[in-house]
């Protein structure tokens, strides 16, 4: 694969007092995910220096501070570039929910978009970025409450009219049709366009990973998916209908399955996708089958955007403790994406179609 | 073990036309569940028999007619008694959700309830029962649409005032706030008091399963338990007093925990009991990793009962393809209870303490 076909990704840091800064220097240090792009991380050189102090690894990466437009521009090239938005080193953020903490990861996720919203030809335009895991509570402190979430603030960074949260793991592929709503005002969010949306989202994603015909399961919301109208009638009224326009376009769908029985049919291959109506009906599956290998998908946005799916995990940042599977999960799957993905509107072609690494696959998340 | 210790318990055939039939027949021909108690059947014994015959098992049972209270009388000593309902072994019952079914499925657990009901001298009175799989919607085509479920029935029958849903498996314990209800109802059922009374009844159980000071953990309702109030208010309006409550009673209880990642730490071994707000929520892992043994136990009675945690699953009915682990997991559990609640007001004590089958522990439902 020539140089040039590597795609350049962004990564925002996360909360400097989190696991952020440990897992992406873990992450980068481990060089068969390094090699799989340019990276450009948006973070702060202090921490990200502490963090490869404690974990004893080398800083390998070209730092140059987030003000200096024209030496970033100079330094765009490199493998690995460090826009640096707080280089004291001395600084000791708190490993807890902080409105400064809340602040700067707000600020470094918004330069990933920016960079990743660029014009096709601007040397500084990234072809997807990967987020580290921030505090909803810290941005909330730092006056950012509005976004529940790094997904909902990129769909409307990039006008995004339908996007969603999908997860990638090497057993599972789940979409969210509601994602961080208080679970009772789901009755106020979920509609027949909802769970038609992340239907159709979900097998336009599966179509960048590489499965054109994706089989996709569908969950009730209630117990026993309704139990034939007993128990509630959201079945009925919301989630047939969406399948049914969906199977009108040709996708391969079943169900309402019982949200607690799907599960193993989906581990044993029967199911490429799952749909899951809320939260913690996809993401207790996904936590506990795949917990350090999970990758969160923004799906509909014109570029690629993943996340490791844990949090800050505050208890035990700094610690030299926390482990980058996921993050370096979420590194392959996006530069995976971003070259995979060469009919899409703004991410770089794939040059060479005989990747070394090979094409996208069922362990697409364990690159 | 003298002969006398043993329990005795009654086993509700389920839906004649599901596998409750097949798995009881297995489950009978396992040796070491076999004499774990006396076992009575109220079941249909043309389908019995048809099950038998399909699995090639020796039918081993002493048959009398359900009406005929003389013969049951005299017939009570058996090992394992067959209360008929349904003799005619050509009938063909439909594997599917029909009023026949359900009424008759209805009925065994009615009689299954009553002798557990019995006053303590009655001969006829069992130690508890364990239910075979029904379907509600047959139920309700039956007329008895107004039990969502077995619990409820079976709690009402008895009178209780607090009674809860609890699951049992190898790697997990888990009580269910709120059960059988349409998702969206939450809102309307779940109350400190509902709370509360989980924490209360699961640690009461964990006490019968030989864990006297459990470590409870609670889950919240909403993603991420809330996330501090920014995505819904019921940890802090509900959970949390219900919490202190619990706490100041002397129980160990931690949470509101978010109900996507606790569960990695109960299968660690961090808690002992996990409370879920809602069914999915709690059953979605018991089914991920316990698929055939999970045990179904109602709490809050006083009496013992269990039931396999699976469906009628109509579509492998009659094809010899069902796993009775689930069921043999369900008919140990409701023996080791029986025996182990010497301190209960109503089942048998234990007559010997060096019960060569072990105590009650985290295995409890492999026995």
């Amino acid at each position: 694969m020539s140089r040039d076909a590597l795609p350049t990704l962004g990564i925002s840091m996360g909360d400097p007092g989190g696991i952020g800064p440990e897992i992406l220097v873990k992450a980068l240090a481990d060089r068969s995910v390094r090699r799989l792009a340019r990276w450009r991380i948006y973070g702060c050189g202090g921490a990200l220096h502490r963090a490869a102090e404690t974990a004893a690894i080398e800083p390998a990466w070209w730092r140059v501070p987030a003000g200096d437009e024209a030496m970033i521009e100079t330094a765009i090239g490199h493998d690995v570039l460090l826009v640096d938005y707080d280089a004291d080193a001395d600084r000791r953020w708190a490993a807890t929910d902080r409105e400064e903490n809340g602040a700067v990861s707000f600020a470094l996720v918004e330069a990933a978009i920016k960079d990743a919203k660029r014009p096709e030809r601007d040397p500084r335009r990234t072809d997807g970025f990967v987020t580290g895991p921030i505090s909803k509570l810290a941005w909330s402190l730092a006056g950012r409450g509005r976004w529940p979430g790094h997904t909902e603030l990129i769909g409307a960074r990039f006008g995004a009219k339908r996007f969603g949260m999908m997860f990638v793991t090497p057993r599972l592929r789940v979409i969210l049709a509601t994602a961080h709503v208080p679970l009772m005002e789901v009755r106020n969010v979920l509609t027949i366009g909802k769970v038609h949306e992340a239907i159709d989202l979900g097998a336009e994603a599966c179509g960048r990973l590489g499965l054109p015909r994706p089989r996709i399961a569908v969950c009730g919301l209630n117990p026993h998916a309704g139990e034939a109208g007993l128990l509630g009638d959201e079945e009925e009224r919301l989630i047939k209908p969406a399948i049914d326009i969906a199977r009108g376009q040709g996708l391969e769908v079943t169900g309402p399955h019982p949200g607690d029985t799907v599960w193993n049919a989906a581990v044993a291959g029967r199911h490429d996708l799952v749909v899951a109506m809320y939260h913690d009906q996809g993401l207790i599956p996904v936590k506990l089958l795949d917990r350090d290998d999970g990758v969160n998908v923004t799906v509909g946005l014109p570029t690629v955007r993943t996340s490791p799916d844990h949090g800050t995990a505050f208890d035990i940042a700094g610690k030299n403790r926390a482990d980058a599977g996921s993050m370096i999960s979420a590194m392959g799957l996006a530069a995976r994406m971003a070259l995979g993905s060469a009919a899409g509107p703004i991410t770089k072609p794939a040059a060479d179609s005989t990747d070394p690494a090979g094409g996208p696959s069922r362990d697409a998340a364990r690159a």
